[in-house]
């Protein structure tokens, strides 16, 4: 899929039996490599282990597993991180320096090293270079699909791929940082410009999602650059047409992610403009987008208004309420601060089944403008969150 | 039940037909008044009518409608809650300037005023000295239950009573404002130490509690002293006895509130304690009170404290990964920031079983410490949310 790049994975047993849960993305040479993180204060050991490697600008390989965060875990879970590198490491025959790392799933157990041990010949043996969907889906958790997208770009004369792989479903909130996505291109990018476009290629998608407001001790989103292509990004408009690209490619997953939210039924996207600065219209976009009242009422197909405008309310931007404008869709349902009357309810009854759509809020008091991507909050997200360590 | 107050309910059909949906209190002189309100910047027209008129200091009566919120109604809405202050005022032959009015229900759908009108009569009739336990349930939404408290407060040789009743069930979050409460006492007490001790009351209590971190329209807390018990509050002692009375009051009204939550089947204390700052101890508190993913679990009854790490490491609270214990009531289940073992998991598995129960979290970096009250989060909140116009 992404030439110089071999993908696989691998079942050690610590999801479900049968189920995979290693992957391994590896480069057939010196890659350039970037890394964003989770600003949680509370991180999960191999976090602070990528975050140290990315910074070498270079990596060989990332080696991912599922069910088990490795986060909480002391000392013995920075051993367990480093150790899990450096098995890597020892079968594909490269620097243990060179292989970065990541975990998610249950956090405060322990990682149970044999078992990586043993799977990770097999895992080796797995790689090729049409294994991203096997490594799709062994990242996963309680996503109930794999989440994978690639973009070709041309560049002058030479073309080149982007591809990545990415997994969502819950404890994921706007603005934060990302969720596992793991990137790669055949690509020749410098180090510094590759940090700078995943940094902007992240804030464009993954951190304008949500969907429960909480946020992981383990995201991180990790771009590698083999070269193998022979395309490289000189001039600036070359530059300008990779972003493109790679901020599609993520919108495309960031999306798939909401759509695949744990229990979601649709996705939406809250907008609003008219605000007086940028920051007060994201944060009264994300206000709404995280409300609970909001979030079930959009699982109930009601186009319950009042609770979006009690949300605006106490979002912290600036408001009039006597001048707000408010639309599913086209359809405007609150004009000036009050309800638009009987036939635009009918309308926006209509909007809010279907199973994307957007909710615009135009608070007339500014020109400015944001919007963030949400999903319904329903029965099944308690559901699978009540049960989830069980 | 209290001194110099009645208090009454009828039935308007703003609800469903039969159940009381409009509650008066009387007080048989004027009263000293005060009142805290939401700080949502969308408010509803009772909410600002009632903000002005208790800046006056005194009143003699205070009406209440449930089954709709009269916010988001533009003029009509303000002319509404004034014509709704008129009516009272006209039944029970008072200024209509000393009548503060309050509202709760759907958002944006105009008060009809003709039933409300209808009503009234009937309201005045119901009125007596025993009413109170009629009025509470009045005032109820979602709640499944009438909150109703009072104390007797002995101040040197007179004594007097402090009733309230109040309403919640969801759109609660701390530190905000309050929901619905309506207190009255027979003790004298100046408007301004009135105001002083209902604020300080509402710190105590309803800015503790959150449901679902939603925020209403609609909230205010209301205090009237009308005098005629005898007792007046002379001696600082005697301030501080009636505070810590009311202080008490409104905990027991708040408690009712949470555990009365939407869906909620838990009354859990999340209190963080070793924080460098108390905001940051609030903070800390308020976000793993409000996370979905913790709410879920306790639903669950699955005492996940990675969700706890992982909420508090997002709090934006100063903490330290490594430090950091937790207890479930007096089980230690998380030791300098990793698992306590089986032995602890097994005796919080215990504890989480308990209707009503603590998790404490010490942060290791200071001695500041604050604490907020919260429910667990269950399908029935979403059920009860999914469907609430329809």
């Amino acid at each position: 899929m992404v030439e110089g790049f071999q993908a696989g994975a691998a079942g050690a047993g610590l999801k479900r039996a049968g189920e995979p849960d290693l992957g391994l993305i590896v480069s057939n040479r010196a890659a350039a490599a970037a890394g964003v993180f989770t600003t949680n204060r509370v991180q999960a050991a191999p976090v602070l282990l990528t975050r140290e490697r990315v910074k070498a600008g270079t990596c060989r390989a990332v080696m991912v597993n599922s069910g088990n965060a490795n986060c909480c875990t002391g000392e013995q879970g920075m051993a367990d991180a480093c150790e899990m590198a450096r098995i890597a490491a020892r079968n594909l025959e490269i620097p243990e320096e060179e292989v970065l790392v990541a975990s998610t799933g249950v956090i405060g157990k322990p990682l149970p090293m044999e078992k990586i041990e043993a799977a990770a010949p097999g895992l080796v043996r797995s790689l090729s270079a049409d294994g991203w969907p096997d490594f799709a889906r062994s990242i996963l958790t309680t996503d109930t699909k794999p989440k994978l997208a690639s973009r070709r770009v041309f560049l002058g004369d030479a073309s080149c791929t982007i591809a990545a792989a990415a997994k969502g479903a819950g404890m994921i909130r706007p603005d934060m940082a990302t969720m596992l996505c793991f990137a790669a291109t055949d690509a020749a990018v410098p180090p510094g410009d590759l940090q700078a476009m995943l940094k902007a290629a992240c804030d464009a998608s993954f951190n304008r999602i949500t969907i429960d407001g909480d946020m992981s001790t383990n995201d991180m989103a990790i771009l590698m650059a083999g070269g193998a292509s022979g395309a490289r990004l000189e001039a600036e408009e070359d530059r300008e047409r990779f972003q493109a690209a790679l901020d599609g490619l993520f919108v495309d997953l960031a999306k798939q992610m909401v759509k695949d939210g744990e229990g979601a039924t649709k996705l939406v996207e809250v907008a609003v403009q008219g605000a007086r600065t940028p920051a007060e219209a994201r944060r009264a976009a994300d206000t709404v987008a995280n409300s609970s009242l909001v979030k079930t009422a959009l699982f109930g197909e009601d186009a319950n208004w009042g609770r979006i405008m009690a949300a605006v309310g106490r979002s912290g931007a600036m408001v009039a309420p006597e001048k707000i404008d408010l639309f599913f869709d086209a359809v405007r349902l609150v004009h000036r601060g009050e309800w638009a009357g009987a036939a635009a309810e009918a309308e926006a009854a209509e909007v809010i089944r279907r199973p994307e759509f957007s909710i615009t809020i135009d608070l007339h008091i500014g020109s400015c403008r944001d919007f963030v991507w949400t999903c319904d909050f329903s029965v099944d997200y308690v559901r699978i969150n009540a049960d989830y360590r069980s």
